[in-house]
């Protein structure tokens, strides 16, 4: 459903300022207001001291200071007044905010006699359209990713097993913190931060965002998931790979074999034009048919516990989410594919890959190859 | 002013994820909502997969999934859907919600017939109040700060001066991109991620968020700002020092005497009970009596372009700010303190520090030297 054209007001924190960097260009780093007229000008209000690297970053924007908007020096920190001189600036009366505008912010703007018009989804649609540009950026961090996951994965594999199935390098126990901190830096060394970085082992692996400590364990699955922001142009990359050191139980060869199955009916099913939950459908097929079922046990969701995937760009999760929610892929889309399963008492395993959704397919951002036992 | 006891309401992105870590020491990767009740009670709702990891991680607080809360499973990856279950659960007609509370969100719910109270001071005003065990944790940050802070400008001290200005280690180029680096790997070795430090020379440092790049060169000021995140408990630290490679001109020197001095004002200025503006007024002062003035400039600010300093915590920038407005300073407040100035032609000194503050006075932090002509 196409919403009425009016003007795009974006402000905020969070994915606001993804947002204005994607139309401007400009990374802020404190609060500014992007005002986008209907036919296209779009006019920028940064702080004083911002001004400068405004005018010099931000593409096709008008750059305005609180000044320049005869904001009163008394209300020179007070957003809000920047916003509501932008728009006596442009005798504006009704705009578009996106569903996470602030809400005080809103309510000054009703207060001047401005009407507000919510789009839940985001106007900004064509951030989930990667431009070669914005391919290349993202690629930039996934090579990172990749030349990390595959430096951990030899490490795991140049470990020895310990009398206590615990592993070892040298006379040193191998920990979830060193391995991430090892992760770090070679993320780092190609111009990326992953701080965040999932090292988890064993029942660690059950909560999807735990970021893993202590020892890791043989026989047992690790699941690392590293996701590195570039620290030049702020885009993402992301990746996971589960492996086991040692021989795994057949019960974790079975679940692993059947991950691997769905990420590969997931990447098989992708093309430009389709529905995403057609994606997430083929994955429940792959593991239902492999006698995988999603269900309650004791209060906890297990077998599929998390969505088959995500867009990836300047936000590390964006549009399309590729769950069970209506949207169409598109080329250009760039796609984190996970697939996963968790079972209490087993753990999870779950693998993910970037892909770029193409009009006949999709093709990788960064071949990595998958490997499980070590 | 106080405001009128009601429940607080928190969700979004942003800095609400930083105040229910706070509130719940849960540190929350995708949305939750959390509902504080007059009576300190707190729940709070996660998706369901967070929920073994939100039961173990968060204290005081009754943890809820969308599921518990008899979401439909239409609904279930709508938030706003979460937020009216759960004050519909406890019967909530009222609430308080911070400024940053989403537009969108604030809709939904007076749709339901529950009033909102936008607080435009943040109630969770203890935030600004850190406990022992935050200002050991902020001190984990910022000793990697200070550590990153010397190695630079050791690596700035041994390198050598080539015949056109430019800064030599061995035979390459000492660029501002070598030496982010540099310090990021330093922040990693010591578990903290630093991607954003600034490394800016020459005019380069007018701009106040400028990274820097390129080579550094000798005889003008390098900036220096280096803010680490802790990896694990998400506390911030922050440092800034101006350092010149060769003897400076005398303007310079002038310039970095005012603003070491200047810092020193604003330090013996700082105590529990006075205003935080007392120690800007104390800063500006000190520019003025050496003939630094505040003024526009062909359209740029210069003199002093920024604040005194600010609030660091689970933000980089949080309350209090040292500014112009009225805010008064406790026990337990932890201070970046960063006098700067600024000249187009010359560049821009700073010198930032962490302080504590204290009944009678403050302490740094994390003690660092300032040095300057290296």
């Amino acid at each position: 459903m196409k919403n009425k054209e009016l003007p795009l007001l974006i402000s905020g924190t969070g994915e606001s300022l993804n947002d204005i960097q994607h139309l401007t260009g400009f990374r802020a780093v404190s609060r500014v207001v992007l005002l986008k007229l209907e036919n296209g000008e779009q006019h920028l209000v940064v702080p004083q001291a911002e001004y400068g690297r405004a005018l010099k970053n931000a593409r096709s924007s008008f750059v305005w200071t609180p000044e320049m908007l005869s904001v009163s020096s008394k209300n020179r920190n007070d957003i809000r007044k920047w916003i509501s001189a932008m728009l006596a600036e442009k005798k504006i009366r009704q705009v578009h905010v996106m569903a996470d505008f602030p809400h005080a912010y809103a309510m000054a703007i009703i207060k001047c006699g401005v009407s507000l018009d919510v789009i839940s989804h985001s106007i900004v649609s064509s951030r989930s359209l990667k431009n070669p540009n914005e391919i290349r950026r993202i690629s930039d961090s996934q090579q990172a990713a990749v030349i990390a996951m595959r430096s951990a994965i030899s490490l795991i594999q140049r470990s020895k097993i310990d009398s206590d199935n615990t592993l070892k390098l040298g006379n040193h126990h191998l920990t979830a913190e060193y391995l991430r901190k090892f992760i770090a830096r070679i993320l780092v060394d190609h111009d990326c931060d992953g701080a965040g970085s999932i090292v988890a082992c064993g029942q660690q692996t059950e909560a999807p965002h735990e970021q893993g400590y202590g020892v890791l364990k043989a026989y047992e699955p690790i699941l690392m998931d590293i996701f590195p922001r570039h620290m030049t142009h702020g885009y993402w990359g992301d990746i996971t790979r589960t492996v086991v050191k040692g021989r795994p139980s057949l019960e974790l060869r079975r679940m692993y074999n059947a991950v691997r199955a769905a990420h590969d009916a997931a990447i098989s099913t992708i093309k430009a034009g389709i529905q995403a939950k057609s994606v997430h459908k083929a994955v429940i097929s792959e593991f239902k048919a492999r006698g995988y079922e999603t269900e309650m046990r004791d209060g906890l969701l297990t077998g599929v516990i998390s969505c088959t995937g995500h867009g990836v760009g300047l936000s590390l999760h964006e549009d399309p989410i590729v769950g069970s929610d209506p949207v169409k892929l598109s080329c250009g889309n760039v796609l984190a594919i996970e697939p996963g399963l968790c079972y209490p008492g087993i753990g999870a395993v779950r693998i993910e890959d970037l892909v770029e959704v193409t009009s006949d397919g999709c093709k990788y951002i960064v071949p990595c190859e998958r490997k499980f036992e070590l």
